[in-house]
């Protein structure tokens, strides 16, 4: 299957315009902190959301209005989460409402994001004095509303492709937005798709859900698993294909292109964790089931010590094991095997759980990349997975040492 | 109950000696790394250990050597962790054989243990070239076994109380090492307490195991399990008092006095974790269960965006409400209340889930100071529970950054 990529993040899809501008709810008026992402028509809309029992307001929100499985628009702001504030609700239906206002498009079919500092109340009013601004500059400006959503990101995450259905060319683009706080359950921080396939909402949530597991589910920065996680996605069906309404080839080739999607904005994720200087991918395989080769990945990419070894460029594989170890996955120690890869070569160092004589050297001129892959063979079954992470840095310590201030 | 802290550590207790002398595991010539503890009588022994599948050969073999419940001594390396090595258990068998040729004491009557780098060769040679130095020098120096047994730790460990048992003055002794890979599932890095009380082996386990759920099981410096983590403790009876081999008054009056020991010695573990610049005391009330509690406040510990924000004194109250939300207790978000506590103060920042309005300059100084407790009540049962660990730090980050070379 060909899957192309294009210019255009979540305008590239037909039909979807996007923006986002500075409203003042960050000091830092260069920094924009408002964005909105609207669709010509009413879209299949489906979304996965944190896991965490503390919940930020909008997640309730958004959740209740993609209940009928359509949606048009997604408003979002930076700078402050809205969660653990006794207004919240309000205040993210108060954000719909006001996409309502300035496009007519009915507030319940308005999806809503929040992201920054938990606990501070958000006012209502810069978005306010700023709505009809960034409604009026709706464009091809994905690029804007992926800047908008970022907090300590350095770098914005966009993506998208153009793929075949039925003969007609189809797209799904994407933005998302990471940095700490990340180690998705079900979900992860702030990503937004869209697409003009024609997909019930029905399959189109089949495919996100599914997805996740293998794509934001797998990424891991710190650990700490953020209140206001949400992946949502807008499907208008302007491409024209054969609604899919059920599994078979299309929807293969749907979920294929969304994955492409996913794991690219993925990796990126991981790559500007906060602090990160190096995205760290952990594949394992020869596992005996999925969960096992899942959880060993995960736990691998999650572990603080290897983290701060990967920064200092050194192989030092027992962490490797001792993770794998602590994981809880029913793993024979005594079969692992652990290979350190990057573009400047490979080198194996553990070998059925014992050392192996390595070169030094070479560890070195792999680990001192800034991008090195962790291969585990467990040699015990067939099943493989990936996880994707960054180092533990001084930066990462420094940005968290004083967020709010 | 009287409980009094005396010094002498291990050698606190009647009959046992200790000693720790440089053997050339380290290349660092003033850095001991050799240890002995031996009791004058075979005492009762009890032990608990690592629960990460992959273990130090020294665990696999002081695990056999305490099966019948009884040991003499105690012999550890740091400098070298002995795990994943394929002699490892050859080499762990082998020190215990040189305690038996220098003291008669029967090689399975004596613990060993190892701490430092995983994955590289241990030898012998250094430490049969300085057993006898070792041996001959035993005597009141629980402080060079403690240092004796220190990797990246900044202060040695150790802990003595007397306390009374049917009218016979008893003792418990302790010392112990901790720093990084310290996150203990059922057992923590090295800790080894002595005692003078007669106790059933059967009894001595009981009370160890119970025991380490409250202590060193909240202990957590980086979340990452160690795979040599080892607790045992050996008590020779001396004391006089009458046997222990049931619960009961007297029983119940050791279990108090070994817990005084070990929590002093776990506040410590996490005070000296590395790169360390406060002990953070997580304490919870008002669970539904014990399990609840502990989940809680272990999760709060661990958080590496909670313990940054300490490290900052920044009160971002909001990353505690985060990592109970993901902790997977069944906790009411809504009747959390989140307060800060130190020598400078007190400061709540949260009630019923939500923002409190408060002094950030109180909060400051508050968490200035190098002893901090966060006191987190979900007013949903009677249940409370303590964890203990660290601020993250930029040291972390260099220890680890480079902790082979």
């Amino acid at each position: 299957m060909n899957i192309k990529e294009i210019k255009g993040g979540v305008c590239a899809p037909h039909g979807f315009k996007a923006n986002g501008v500075h409203c003042g709810i960050r000091k830092n008026k260069i920094k924009k902190d408002f964005a909105l992402i609207v669709s010509s028509v009413r879209a299949s809309a489906a979304g996965v959301y944190t896991q965490n029992l503390v919940k930020g307001a909008p997640v309730i929100v958004t959740k209740k209005h993609l209940t009928d499985g359509f949606a048009q628009a997604i408003i979002v702001n930076s700078g402050n989460a809205n969660t653990c504030n006794s207004d919240g609700i309000e205040i993210a239906e108060g954000m719909c409402r006001m996409v309502e206002r300035v496009s007519g498009i009915p507030a319940d079919d308005v999806a809503v994001a929040s992201t920054g500092v938990i606990g501070q109340k958000l006012s209502l009013e810069p978005m306010l004095g700023h709505i009809d601004e960034l409604y009026d500059g709706l464009g091809d400006n994905s690029t804007a509303a992926a800047e908008a959503i970022m907090t300590t990101d350095t770098v914005r995450k966009e993506v998208a492709v153009e793929f075949v259905l039925d003969g007609k060319k189809c797209r799904i683009g994407g933005i998302a937005k990471g940095v700490g706080m990340v180690c998705p359950n079900m979900a992860t921080n702030l990503i937004f798709l869209t697409s003009d396939v024609e997909i019930s909402p029905e399959m189109l949530q089949k495919a996100l859900s599914e997805d996740v597991k293998s794509s934001f589910n797998m990424v891991s920065v710190d650990g700490d698993q953020s209140t206001n996680d949400t992946c949502c996605i807008l499907a208008n069906g302007l491409a024209g294909n054969a609604e899919i309404t059920q599994k078979g080839a299309a929807f293969k080739r749907f979920a294929k292109a969304l994955n492409y999607c996913t794991v690219k904005l993925s990796k990126m994720l991981a790559k500007d964790g906060e602090g990160a200087t190096k995205l760290i991918e952990c594949k394992v395989k020869g596992a005996a089931s999925l969960k096992a080769a899942r959880t060993v990945c995960k736990t691998v990419i999650k572990s603080s010590l290897f983290k701060a070894a990967m920064f200092g460029a050194d192989a030092n594989w027992g962490r490797v094991l001792c993770a794998i170890g602590y994981s809880g996955a029913d793993v024979d120690v005594h079969k692992i095997d652990v290979t350190f890869i990057s573009r400047a070569g490979e080198v194996k160092v553990c070998e059925n759980g014992y050392g192996l004589d390595f070169s030094e050297e070479l560890a070195k001129k792999v680990l001192t990349e800034d991008e090195i892959t962790v291969l585990i063979d467990l040699k015990s079954g067939n099943y493989s997975a990936t996880a994707w992470g960054c180092d533990l840095t001084y930066d990462y310590v420094k940005i968290n040492g004083d967020y709010r201030t």
